[in-house]
């Protein structure tokens, strides 16, 4: 935060003129009735103190919020919905001032782009709402655990499912992109990229990412939260020279480099240099 | 929506008990002073309904806004909070119960992990907050857009820059992923990854991104927007094949292809298929 910050934006005003101590609620304009902007300024309101009150929710009600969010808004709303309707439920205020349907965009990786799993989109964002600091050790943990997990696990009471009945061929993807997710599923099982199965496998996917989020976010907030899994190989490896410090250090991320790149032999580690110089 | 969603999920119950009419606002519980749990339930509570009320906001501040907003939490939460913050100041409730931070996990692409920009996670939020089935146009013309612009276009006034002064070398990296445009303007640029000239690239690109966000936001709620703005030309190519409706139909997504895999010779498509299958 710096000078120029506090000179050139207003909105400062909020939290230096609002008492907002760690743990309390700031409460909005407590306007009733029709919707009036001109009755509702924020001048004399504090914004939302952040990470919000957490209390431990039902995983297994994670999983059919899940299945069932990505039925009716896609796998973003899902995962977001998972979390958020509970506390909305088990809290109430200020939950209830945040819609899930915010959330939606992330479908297919981000408005049918297929880039970041929409699932995680929305989970990333639901642990976020309720972790401080640590958010991005959990998140990460979410992301290296979603790159090995054999996505569908969870299976709807029979007669029940949403889109295609039955079990569904699984599949580890290594990345966490949905276009690579996808790809790969659709690789494995044989079914097409728009078909009613690899739709139930999204929704099946979601209710899993959902129930793994839920069992972080309660174990978290019980102070029994230990990140255990690691970054793919090729990350150490190739990050060692492109990666903060390294001689070239010329990208970044963890994503696993050689689903997109060509594997590299360390022992020949000239010919890899050689080949991307043209020499 | 199913009736096994309104079977199971009981946070039904706060859509159908409370009366939320459009372009009204529901209102939280009205807590004051200490955060308790038992005394903010949810029974008596509606969810906000959603897209939430849109005022015309300022684009000059919403550069500033992601800018700071980037030199404080990084791009993701910068470019939410150029857009929530000025809400929260112009409207207040509900914005002022959703804090900016929420969208910090977006940083570097998500935890550091360098998928879709976080500056465009954080702009994709917040227009979802405001639109509502819409949303993912104005979501994909920001996309589109960001893949042709020449980052970065922003320049803080003289001597007030975040991480480094002057003028910038500019690109415009084809890709919507920070680890392909982070790569891409190193390349360009010549400078490191993790240096400081690199982040005030990232926070110029925020204040660009947010002001794109706000001017598109600006126009779709005067009625004024029309996307304009077409996909990479290899996606509608490959997508022939490889997307819906297509003889193999096994992938999703509209990021440009040949970033990734080998540009394809339409003329040669047999000998495509012949590669892929090793034939």
């Amino acid at each position: 935060m710096t000078d120029q910050y506090n000179n050139t934006i207003s909105r400062r005003s909020f939290l230096t003129n609002g008492a907002i101590a760690a743990g309390t609620i700031a409460v909005g304009g407590g306007v009733l009735g029709a919707f009036n902007l001109n009755s509702v300024r924020a001048a004399d309101e504090v914004v939302q103190s952040w990470p919000l009150p957490y209390v431990q929710l039902d995983v297994e009600k994670a999983k059919e919020l899940g299945y069932w969010g990505y039925m009716s808004s896609q796998c973003s709303y899902g995962a977001f919905d998972a979390v958020l309707s509970q506390l909305q439920e088990k809290v109430g205020h200020p939950y209830t001032s945040i819609p899930a349907d915010m959330m939606k965009w992330g479908g297919t990786g981000g408005a049918g782009w297929a880039t970041l799993c929409g699932a995680l989109i929305g989970a990333s964002t639901a642990i976020n709402l309720v972790v401080g600091k640590d958010a991005n050790t959990l998140v990460e943990e979410l992301y290296k655990w979603y790159t090995t997990f054999p996505f569908p696990e969870y299976m709807p009471p029979a007669g029940k499912a949403g889109k295609a009945e039955g079990k569904l061929v699984t599949s580890a993807c290594g990345s966490v992109l949905c276009h690579a997710s996808v790809s790969d599923w659709c690789s494995v099982s044989k079914y097409r990229a728009e078909g009613k199965e690899r739709s139930e496998r999204c929704g099946r996917l979601t209710a899993d990412v959902s129930a793994k989020t839920v069992q972080m976010l309660n174990a978290y907030h019980k102070k029994m939260f230990t990140p255990v899994l690691k970054n793919a190989e090729s990350v150490g490896e190739c990050m060692t020279c492109h990666g903060k410090g390294g001689t070239l250090e010329n990208t970044r991320g963890k994503m696993d480099c050689i689903q997109c790149h060509d594997d590299v032999d360390t022992n020949n580690l000239l010919g890899h240099i050689k080949q991307q110089w043209n020499l």
